[in-house]
């Protein structure tokens, strides 16, 4: 279903009861850019930490305009077995309600516009018919606005819409308005002495009119109404109407109706997002990140300068999040699938092993046809989004005893899928983690290298030809960070450079703690995110080390009432992870700077999940020797990480039956 | 006619010559925004010089993006006594065609998008079928870069086309690419050796190809053809032909040309703007300013920080200007004209004492209908400006003596228009003298004011209200401009601020005074035009007081022969001019920054322009005792300035007959 400025309004109570009824929800945005940065290898780099990646993101891509929405909803029959599903489509625009209201600037990225046109992207429906919104700080301006306007007004409606700052007492009238101001006082004195209904003064400046009201408001507390009135050319004058008390208040609150209808249609799109939010379902999107911090910057608030404070705002706004292309990329499904795409995962989750879902488009909705492809699209994209999950959930389904071939999107198998954002392009921090804190990848093997500005990749091949294999990830410039195969490689590499004149080699602890001393002597560095990589809340158990002491073997079965019921039967197979320190939790604040509703209505859920449902998994049977995370350590080649899991696959027999017969976050 | 990349090439040759024949070219531009400063009061500050207004304009307009343009050619039919007129109207978008090329990002501002769409504006059109540009640097760049990658290709080309730094001993192969490159030289040994015409490598990176290329011409300097040749999945590999001498420069001609056309297809509509400067013709516009910085910054260079250069710049690339709000807004015709806006000065100038002009579309062209508005389409926007100046110029030709019906566009009526562009909202500065130094209003009356940033207009109105009527033009939260109607009280102001504690109050001539101060420590001021407002060049006779010098008295009658041939009977009402300092021209440096061949071009029509064009008028008869200039400063409003004329117009009788019988400058 289209939805535009011109239908939205009617669209809302559909929109409400899909998001109420669903089981799920999935969510895709398109942009007007991606990135104005230098460059994406600046905006990307490999060995970026989320916290890094976070503040280049908000940086260098909140400018863009989130301007086509797509919101699919999920509702699974139980009698028939399958999914009914909604898809709204829908265009977004700031177009500027009032001359007061603001004038959104956005950027619009040239590549990023022309491969949408080369998609069929409409933007004469953006333009002309996108439906406006407003973030929280805006709707807040907007309602003060018209309550000060509303305090101006004579004898203005019920107590609790009166702004304190109204003036109460006579009026300070500029010397050169007091002519006007008299005049206009005989005019409503003549008017309450004669059979006149009402009398219409002339246009006058804002400042005159707000004048009018204050002195008519103090001087004829009862018996006459005040309204601005604009005229086909957009004039405005005061009218001003005699009318009895009960008269005078019908008035008002028509007035005051009016206004509430106005301010909603101002809050516009943002009202779909606050449903979305208030709901608590789980909101499933593909390659998320860009997605959830756009549709929070543009909807509920600027986003904020550091990561932990972005979790918090993400944690309270949307409770439950899944991304499917991190799903894909991880145990059991990266060893079956070889590219994570959106377009291609569709494909591949039809074929064996996994199951094309049966979803059915609910009555009166637009069916999506997915041998037609509408891709970019966000309606579309959301839709094939879902279709993914679905598929990836329901595979999970066959490791239980007996297998089951649907799997409730509430189920605790997608625990360990939950609030894990894809990072892209990053060597060894698979996802960012928004309920807690992020994986802290041991970087022994990298070294920081700085070198003129002439170098290329081909004068660092050449000075570590003696060290093997070697993996770059460029800063800028003049400096990189290269990995070495070889850990003992490390020190040698280091030693050889001392006395080196036109390049320096140092260890990424280092680097770090370079990083750090600059952090502190100047807090703009505070800005990258380096300076909290190690931040710790005192009396949490880190969930890692919990898990490691928990003895898990064998295979176990689950039944269904086990599924639903039992919430403490996570475990992790700890030698997976020997790449990584053990970062500890961090409960997240409660009060979050979003609405005070909102943090209270998700604070249950956001302490319950933080304490330990942080890389929650099923027991696995048995540690293989060699883990798979190590394995494609070694065989990784940077920027290609997600798409490399094919060929890594050397045993898939071993991977449906022994390995992977259970999630397995990395 | 409609121009968009699908028949933008088949269109060049009509429109280079509709340029060529053309008397005089009108054109216009569309924005994706106007301003991104915090608000127009603040981008356009009444009191702003033009040296700031040109900082302002560059710094908060130049990101938006000029995606339409109108052209629109006038050709004088003479033996039909009418116009026959050809417009065009373009649709820009800078789409990247190479991955290497530049990817733009442009700002839109929502206010100015929601207009064109509410005119129905295509962004379709522009985004889906925008023609491309490059400004000049990028241009020389692609054309390295082709250079470059030719002299990569073995025994490439006629020397020409060979750079410097085209690698010619033997190529420096990194270890790991060792193997490779001896693979691939293994295979052009066996491709020689063997009846095969050809050999295909396997896709490889783009560093790889450089050192295929790089060894094979090097090696191979004749007898093969090495191309590379890109798949349908975007995949790039190398192919090698076994060719003889002849047949490989046939191959290289073809490849050479193939990328001429490349680059001529990415040079794009800057060749349409290249055509119209090379022309030198006339180039008509309303309120042209923002279209002429626009044209310059997105199809000719950067623009300087400087109006200085700024000037030098436009002259090169546009020799001839002519504003028609300008013109509008001037003797004699602006107490004729109660409404410069475009639309409404083409209906006026229907009506008498003006004619509508006599012009007719040319055969095959889309003629527009005035009847049925298309404003706002840069094309028919063109199209009524260059009607508005026919108008204009031709009752320029009633004050002939035998009147004319008709003025040529190069009449020496038009010379006092000349590259005078209007400034928006300054209070006493109407124009940007584009060929010259601007005016310098002596601001003896102003006052500078700061304040705490709660006050509002009215405290300034009371604050000053002992002084009579004052003007205010807010600088920001807490400064402002406060012009008072009486010179004599000025100091009376200056002096009862000394002991206020909440705000200070300093004459324009202090606060220049400090600005300046400012400029000498801190160079960032230099950007605001201020530290240049004084320029002069030594040896320049200062137009205005030779113009002053000669005393005129009595009409002149001007036969046809005349207007042609004498060039030197310019003069000025010196009184009108009472409120401005003589500046002293400038001799515009002939280096200007765009093209050489620009440069050389337009030199000799830039040092008789700057010379002496700049004020010129005819001869007036008396000088009436109060000038329309000196009566309007009294009664302007800020911000109104060119819309109050109407009502200032006291006696329309001495109007048509005795003041204003010849074309005056202001």
């Amino acid at each position: 279903m289209e939805v535009t400025r011109q239908n939205f309004k009617d669209s809302l109570c559909p929109i409400y009861s899909a998001i109420e009824e669903a089981d799920f929800l999935a969510i895709d945005g398109e942009f007007s850019g991606i990135s104005d940065g230098p460059s994406v290898s600046a905006l990307t780099n490999g060995m970026d930490t989320p916290g890094e990646r976070y503040v280049k993101l908000r940086k260098h891509s909140m400018d863009f305009l989130l301007f086509q929405f797509g919101l699919c909803t999920f509702r699974y029959d139980q009698s028939q077995s399958k999914y009914l599903m909604k898809a709204f489509n829908f265009y977004i625009f700031p177009k500027p309600f009032s001359r007061n209201s603001p004038d959104i600037k956005f950027i619009c990225q040239s590549s990023s516009i022309d491969f949408l046109a080369s998609q069929g992207f409409d933007f004469n429906k953006v333009f002309r018919s996108g439906i406006p919104y407003l973030n929280q700080e805006e709707e807040s301006q907007l309602r003060e606005q018209y309550e000060e306007r509303r305090s101006q007004v004579n004898g203005a409606g019920t107590p609790s819409y009166i702004s304190p700052n109204s003036c109460k007492g006579p009026v300070n009238v500029p010397d050169e308005h007091k002519d006007f101001i008299g005049r206009v006082v005989e005019k409503v004195d003549a008017l309450l002495n004669s059979s006149e209904k009402s009398v219409e003064l002339e246009p006058c400046s804002g400042f005159q009119r707000k004048l009018i009201y204050q002195t008519l408001n103090w001087k004829y507390p009862k018996g006459i109404h005040v309204e601005t009135v604009e005229t086909e050319k957009k004039e405005r004058f005061i009218q001003i109407s005699k009318v009895d008390e009960e008269e005078r208040r019908r008035m008002e609150q028509q007035k005051y109706e009016r206004e509430q209808e106005e301010m909603n249609d101002a809050v516009g799109f943002s009202r779909v997002i606050h449903a979305v939010s208030k709901s608590g379902k789980l909101v499933v999107g593909h390659n998320m990140l860009l997605d959830v911090m756009h549709t929070i910057h543009q909807f509920y608030c600027s986003l904020p300068e550091e990561l932990d404070d972005f979790k918090e705002v993400t944690m309270c706004v949307f409770p439950r999040l899944l991304d499917t292309k991190l799903m894909a990329s991880t145990q059991p499904f990266k060893e079956l699938i070889t590219n994570t795409s959106l377009a291609e995962l569709e494909k591949q989750l039809k074929e064996k092993p996994f199951k094309a879902p049966r979803v059915e488009c609910s009555e009166g909705f637009q069916s999506y046809d997915t041998a037609s492809e509408r891709l970019h699209e966000a309606g579309y994209d959301a839709y094939i989004t879902g279709l993914c999950f679905i598929s990836m959930a329901n595979y999970l389904g066959s490791f239980l005893t007996p297998p089951r071939s649907h799997i409730s999107a509430r189920s605790k198998l997608l625990e360990p899928f939950y609030n894990k954002l894809f990072l892209m392009r990053v060597i060894d921090i698979p996802y960012l983690n928004i309920s807690g804190p992020d994986l802290q990848p041991k970087r022994d093997h990298v070294l920081y290298v700085t070198f003129p500005k002439e170098w290329k990749t081909s004068d660092l091949y050449q000075l570590f030809s003696a060290f093997g294999n070697i993996q770059v990830s460029w800063l800028d410039d003049t400096s990189a960070f290269v990995s070495l195969s070889q850990l003992e490689q490390v020190q040698i590499a280091v030693n050889t450079s001392q006395y080196a004149e036109s390049y320096r080699i140092q260890t990424y602890a280092e680097y770090l703690q370079a990083k750090q001393k600059n952090t502190n002597i100047n807090r703009k560095w505070a800005e990258d995110g380096w300076a909290d990589a190690s931040y710790k809340s005192a009396g949490m158990t880190s969930t890692c080390s919990r898990a490691h002491n928990r003895s898990l073997t064998g295979k176990r079965s689950l039944s269904p009432t086990q599924e639903d019921q039992n919430s403490d039967f996570t475990g992790i197979a700890d030698s997976n992870w020997s790449n990584y320190s053990n970062p500890e939790t961090k409960k997240i604040k409660r009060d979050a700077g979003v609405s005070g509703g909102c943090a209270q209505t998700y604070a249950d859920v956001l302490v319950s999940r933080t304490t330990d449902d942080w890389l929650r998994t099923l027991p696995v049977e048995g540690t293989p020797s060699t883990s798979p995370t190590e394995a494609e350590a070694e065989s990784q080649e940077a920027d290609t990480w997600p798409k490399t899991s094919a060929n890594e696959n050397k045993d898939p027999q071993a991977t449906q039956t022994g390995l992977f017969d259970v999630p397995q976050v990395w």
